[in-house]
């Protein structure tokens, strides 16, 4: 029997609200010759209260020694099995730009690229088009090119990036990337893995060679290159597993657009970290779950801006009263994943967590960080976990087996 | 989807260098009345040194409480899933003595045992023979045995103990062991496990009926017992699974077989601890993981000889700036099992594991034994994930999902 079917199985309801406040990248490291991790660095003295009389551990988002990207590490927090549940880079950007897809879409990544008079890809970023010039392709895309049977929409998203979504009936999705991943070669053609997705692949072969012809009056973007091709299946939501009515806070649309697909309702308003502690304050009576995403913890660590982000993690301890003095039932605050500034990227490190409650058992740990967490109660354990005891906490599991 | 494939699914490539040194049967117990663990009383400056600039914890070698036989323990070490590899007795008994086995081949070992002339058995070890006894009766069996179809090859190891070996084509090995493991009762049937099987037990079958007969006039070995029947199936190599062209530096020949029969290259020159370093100073250039094997530690604890296995440890210690000063991406010091000399045996206690790369997250652990590897940023794992961490920490693991 798989653990999230148990877990499912022992739901019980309540009034009781859990509150994920989620640092993107929040684990780090020390720099050369430093004087210990960005968090270790940072002043924080209300998180440092608050593990105080939490119970504290370290997360593996997936598993030791692995470093995942965002849509799976997140799926994991969520209590879904990220290597279950991972969702195609096609279905993270649309996610990524608030794109409402429907159920049996086959969606993939686009690149505008530049390609020479024999087909040959000369660069693979058309020059890093700028984004109006981007809407105005996808447009020119969109209303030049017809499928039949299938509806196409070809939207933008940054610079040289949109995405191309297939609707229509009995799609497949597991179809090859056609971006060869390097240039001086000519774009590859969409080879189908399996017998299923073959009229999938020709409706795509027959669209890239439409939007060529659409393309040939371009000077840089006069092709495209696919990847990542993904048919979105659904997901069991927040509500359908734990019966939660949940609520996201991200400035970051690919966030709001992950939790969309769990079935959050998503709040489209918050456009700095202060307004997300707001709009977490101003909807906290209408829903039982939050997640407050902190989208820049991860940017100054790919950056490699150590400071920065320890600036970013003191800038939030200053909100914490807002969310303490609103009594949480249970509150988390921990990562997705590690991003060190000294790696300038995702990482395989662990990365602390604190659970608070008033049903916890508070260890020893009195600072929060990747150190002192090791010694914490809940140990070391993966990201998968962490939503059963936060149910628990909440009192919305029963007890399983007689 | 299998952990291992996803790992495999991730490996890139570089020019890093990965160095495991195993203390065979590590993890100790303190005496009666004594002043720790082996680990904890040996004087070892240098490996607690490098204790305090890597990330340390415990490795329980297969699941909490099993105690694994050399074979599971390493393949766990390798990152192979240590229960789908199970490696059989006859497998391994020929990996011991360097036998070049090919995918097909149908293994057993052999114990010689004496049987009165009812055909019970009276002693199940022959009254352990000496080595060059069981040379002369392997060869008897060898040259006056012929099988139909296949080839039968009976391989001496040491006293009373050798290994058979069949091999055809369409052979099965799911063979019942014929030693019942008492005396007073004739050996058993190779009765097959299932209908594949059928075929190979009556090959096994009419071979015994042979060999009793080439034995009648033997005094003490004129009988012999079966067991741990096992067809090779080959595995993936580590340049398979990881890219890696992996190095094995050992003075015991089961454990040169082990690593052979994961594609290492395997050097036969080494005869002493010393002769293992220099091994690998010498071939340091040629491949990208070298497995060095401490044989000693496990032997002293086999014996029970506590001071023998400080001794040993301490011995190591004075080696390690000879690994320390190639600098490698990532160096591990751990063990593949306990061996506690309090228990003269293999355990199923966790043991220590330290791992200093340039991106490790040290941790608070300053000295290298069990106790205080309890405080280490790795928590307690299972071994199967070692490897993991190490493709990470040598920059050959790409992320997961998008």
């Amino acid at each position: 029997m798989k653990l999230s079917s148990v877990v499912d199985s022992l739901i019980e309801k309540n009034e009781s609200k859990i509150v994920f406040l989620i640092f993107d990248g929040l684990g780090g490291l020390p720099m050369e010759g430093g004087r210990g991790t960005e968090l270790q660095v940072a002043k924080k003295p209300r998180l440092d209260e608050l593990a105080a009389r939490s119970i504290c551990g370290l997360l593996d988002p997936l598993s030791p020694g692995l470093t995942p990207g965002s849509g799976p590490a997140h799926f994991a927090l969520f209590g879904y099995d990220p290597f279950e549940y991972n969702i195609g880079r096609g279905i993270l950007e649309a996610a990524g730009i608030d794109f409402p897809i429907t159920d049996g879409d086959v969606l993939a990544r686009i690149n505008y690229a530049t390609v020479d008079k024999n087909g040959v890809i000369i660069d693979r970023r058309a020059g890093r088009i700028d984004t109006k010039e981007n809407e105005r392709i996808c447009k020119k895309l969109q209303e030049n090119i017809r499928l039949s049977n299938v509806e196409i929409m070809v939207e933008p998203v940054k610079e040289h990036r949109a995405v191309l979504v297939i609707r229509g009936d009995n799609l497949h999705g597991d179809i090859e990337d056609t971006d060869p991943q390097r240039e001086g070669h000519a774009p590859l053609k969409p080879r189908a893995m399996n017998k299923e997705s073959e009229a999938t692949a020709r409706l795509v072969e027959d669209f890239i060679k439409k939007a060529q012809e659409v393309l040939s009056d371009e000077k840089k973007a006069n092709a495209l290159l696919l990847r990542g091709f993904s048919k979105h299946r659904g997901y069991p939501s927040m509500k359908e597993r734990y019966g939660l009515n949940a609520f996201s806070i991200a400035t970051y649309p690919m966030y709001r657009g992950i939790t969309r697909l769990l079935g959050f309702t998503v709040c489209t308003e918050a456009a700095t970290i202060e307004d997300e502690f707001k709009a977490l304050r101003e909807n906290y009576g209408k829903y039982d779950f939050f997640y407050l995403h902190i989208k820049q913890t991860d940017s100054r660590g790919e950056d490699g801006d150590f400071d920065g982000k320890v600036e970013v993690i003191e800038k939030v301890d200053k909100l914490i009263p807002s969310v303490t003095s609103l009594n949480p039932d249970v509150l988390v605050v921990t990562g997705d994943h590690s991003t060190p500034a000294k790696l300038k990227a995702h990482s395989w490190h662990p990365l602390p967590v604190l659970l608070c409650s008033n049903y916890c058992r508070p260890d020893e740990v009195k600072t929060f960080d990747e150190i002192s967490c090791i010694h914490g109660g809940l140990g070391r354990m993966e990201s998968v976990h962490l939503m059963t005891v936060a149910l628990s906490n909440a009192g919305r599991l029963a007890k399983f087996g007689a």
